[in-house]
């Protein structure tokens, strides 16, 4: 209970009783928390402690919020694999979750210097930008911002609206079987856009990966900005399934 | 501090003073530098001095400016290859930068049921434990605790005092050519040993890497746990590499 005389804030033996219920298994990773205000009557606390004692918890990554859904206990991190042939969907349901997503946005940008040398284009060139929200048991997981050229893959973007498995759209409707050329891991702290979407505060790392596909032909096909909720995921690159 | 009876211009050694905070992980990247009134007063020097020392730092590529908003650290990252048999040496010396490293500690631990399962060893069988901090033109670059069957590879601590190179050093005293299995990328902030051993500051979130490696045989060598600072460093995994 809370020792209201002790030197230790209120809020920081609030948050010692719950990690103590977390270790003692009372609460299970991926299980809601009680709500606030049913924290507030049962340890007599006013809710700004309450959520102070949750706040300092999600920092501890121990917690996490969804938002209008409520605070989760962690789990054990997510494993996300990478291979060439990365199908987020199979990636996912071997994890035992459930996986979704949405296209967020859809537009044309002229490629310039950056997109034109990444991609292998002309300043010039459009470029068809595609973001996609992709989420695991409904959590949002990752935002995905790919860029292929408009030109070489005309009418992506609406055809993407059927369909969220890219490989598949550029097998079957431009008869190229992309693989992964390169990817590069990198770790940034979110901006305002990123914590919206996936609903992280300013303090949760991202785990950011950019990567590069190409043809059968060897011939770029799209670039990739993938940010991943660093709190929720791990990403393994298995050497074996590479070779073939 | 600044010295102002010293030969350095007031400004160059601002600038020096500015680095050092950036190396040291006080300033991340992305973020904005401190309003030039305010260096100015923390460091008594004139506004012209302070306009000049970040100017500096910009032809170097270390800030950029955005009209209006600001001056911001840059995002230019050491990009660091992983492949089946990464060096760091090799990868370190293909970006640029002089690479070094320094054996922090070596002991030996039971195994337990975690590294008996990760090295395909007995619970009750000893594990070697080499830490080493590997370093790219002076500024601690990552921290790597390696946990290796004693048995297998007895008095590995000892022979790693001579060369950094695992690969060699398991080649030539063991004739295990160990290669990459799996690498698993995470996030982390660090805890206070990362803090002091690389020197970055609790907001500057850590990438880390989880490997397993193994021998031409298929027998796991070797669990690695590597954690990069994040703020410096991006890891590029190139799916070509790893046909061979």
């Amino acid at each position: 209970m809370i020792n209201r005389n002790s030197e230790v804030p209120c809020y920081s033996q609030l948050s010692q009783i719950l990690l103590e219920q977390i270790r003692r298994g009372v609460l299970l990773p991926g299980e809601r928390l009680p709500a606030e205000n049913a924290i507030s009557k049962k340890y007599k606390l006013n809710r700004h402690t309450v959520r102070r004692a949750i706040e300092r918890l999600a920092e501890e990554g121990m917690v996490y919020k969804i938002k209008g859904k409520g605070t989760f206990l962690a789990k054990t991190k997510i494993p996300y694999k990478v291979s060439k042939k990365t199908q987020f969907t199979t990636s996912i349901l071997q994890a035992g979750l459930q996986p979704d997503a949405i296209l967020l946005d859809t537009y044309e940008v002229i490629a310039g210097d950056e997109f034109a040398k990444k991609l292998n284009i002309q300043p010039d060139d459009k470029v068809s930008v595609l973001e996609i929200l992709r989420y695991a048991d409904e959590i949002p997981f990752s935002h995905t911002t790919s860029f292929l050229s408009a030109k070489k893959y005309p009418g992506i973007h609406t055809l993407l609206n059927h369909t969220f498995s890219f490989y598949k759209l550029l097998k079957e409707h431009y008869g190229v079987e992309a693989t992964r050329r390169t990817s590069t891991f990198e770790v940034s702290l979110p901006d305002d856009k990123d914590m919206e979407i996936l609903q992280v505060s300013l303090k949760t790392p991202l785990l950011v990966v950019k990567s590069l596909s190409e043809s059968q032909d060897g011939d770029i096909v799209e670039y990739c900005l993938s940010k991943f909720r660093g709190d929720l995921c791990s990403i393994t690159v298995d050497f074996h399934d590479l070779r073939g």
